[in-house]
């Protein structure tokens, strides 16, 4: 999502469903669709963040559906603000929460409704830089935090290493990894408004 | 649990709650009833790990409802075994995880169902003694192994600073979690059996 709006995409709308994602084709959008890391069949991308990169693409809409994270963002729906980061933005998502008046809650898509390491990681990544600004609410900041000053000098071979990287034998899995590994590429702030994410601040274009 | 079983408490009987275990005390059990880690009033003892090795209490029975570990031994009643854990005596444990044919789910008692550090940080001290006789479900085993190791050069003063301990203000929690963080003080390997937790092994008698 980060990589797609980073690039131009104009739009990303989420749903946990395959069939309410599939329907969205007839009304314009580009349809997204990724079950157990493969792509679906049917549809026009999968996960891949190289997928989002295609200049067609620009100023476009694109409806999503994953395994994972369209559930995360449904389940989240009675959150005051819905905001997507990844090691991509986190610094970008970072300043913008510190700015904010309300609790952050930093939510885990996970796998399956079990914990994985590389979004764990990635919350450790966050809390690191949040935890001046930020009183913990129970210890599963100080965890992921630990987690990831443990691992940091060798996230990428951890998170190959990792139980999801092994589940997932796609093609090109190890570079899409690297590639969600490398810290802010973007200087973005996708944010949900009326059930799209889009963009809150400028895109630095790539 | 663990202290009381191996200073020759006869068995401990766990309740989730208070009113059960309140009325064992008629049947000529002990009561310990711990709620937001303080001692219920009326109860014999709470949880501080020394008032379990009160001599009074040999050969006698206990009847225990703690805030989150009863609860978690009553969630786990589908289990084909039950065995309980702490830092006191995870070397016993681990051997005996080993030593079996089924898999293991590590649960962390945890706080009113959060994540608390100490669970946690022996979560993870247990997956690394396990950690070449089990494969991992998911990534939870390896998140809390790298929070240990990244900690167990210092647990103490990382469990003194978490969330759980700043909350207790009661005397001695310090004192409680130093004697609580030592390794293999006991080796034993309490199991629920019939309703009771009762010591597998022999015992080694401090």
């Amino acid at each position: 999502m980060a990589t797609g709006l980073a690039y131009g995409v104009k739009a990303i709308r989420p749903f946990a469903s395959l069939d309410e994602c599939r329907a969205m084709k007839s009304e314009g959008y580009f349809i997204a669709g990724e079950r157990n890391g493969d792509k679906v069949p049917g549809f026009d991308l999968g996960n891949s963040p190289f997928d989002y990169m295609d200049p067609l693409l620009k100023d476009k809409s694109i409806a999503v559906t994953t395994t994972n994270g369209t559930v995360a963002i449904e389940k989240s729906q009675e959150a005051s603000q819905i905001v997507i980061g990844c090691f991509l933005n986190i610094s970008a998502v970072a300043e913008y929460l510190k700015e904010q008046e309300n609790d952050a809650l930093i939510l885990c898509a996970g796998w399956k409704g079990k914990v994985n390491m590389e979004d764990s990681l990635f919350a450790g990544a966050l809390v690191e830089k949040l935890q001046n600004d930020f009183a913990n609410e129970c210890d599963a900041p100080l965890l992921v935090q630990a987690a990831y000053q443990d691992m940091s000098h060798n996230l990428l071979a951890l998170v190959q290493s990792s139980s999801h990287a092994k589940r997932l034998h796609k093609l090109n899995i190890y570079e899409d990894i690297e590639y969600c590994l490398k810290m802010d590429l973007y200087n973005i702030v996708p944010v949900l408004k009326d059930g799209e994410i889009v963009l809150l601040q400028e895109t630095t274009t790539p």
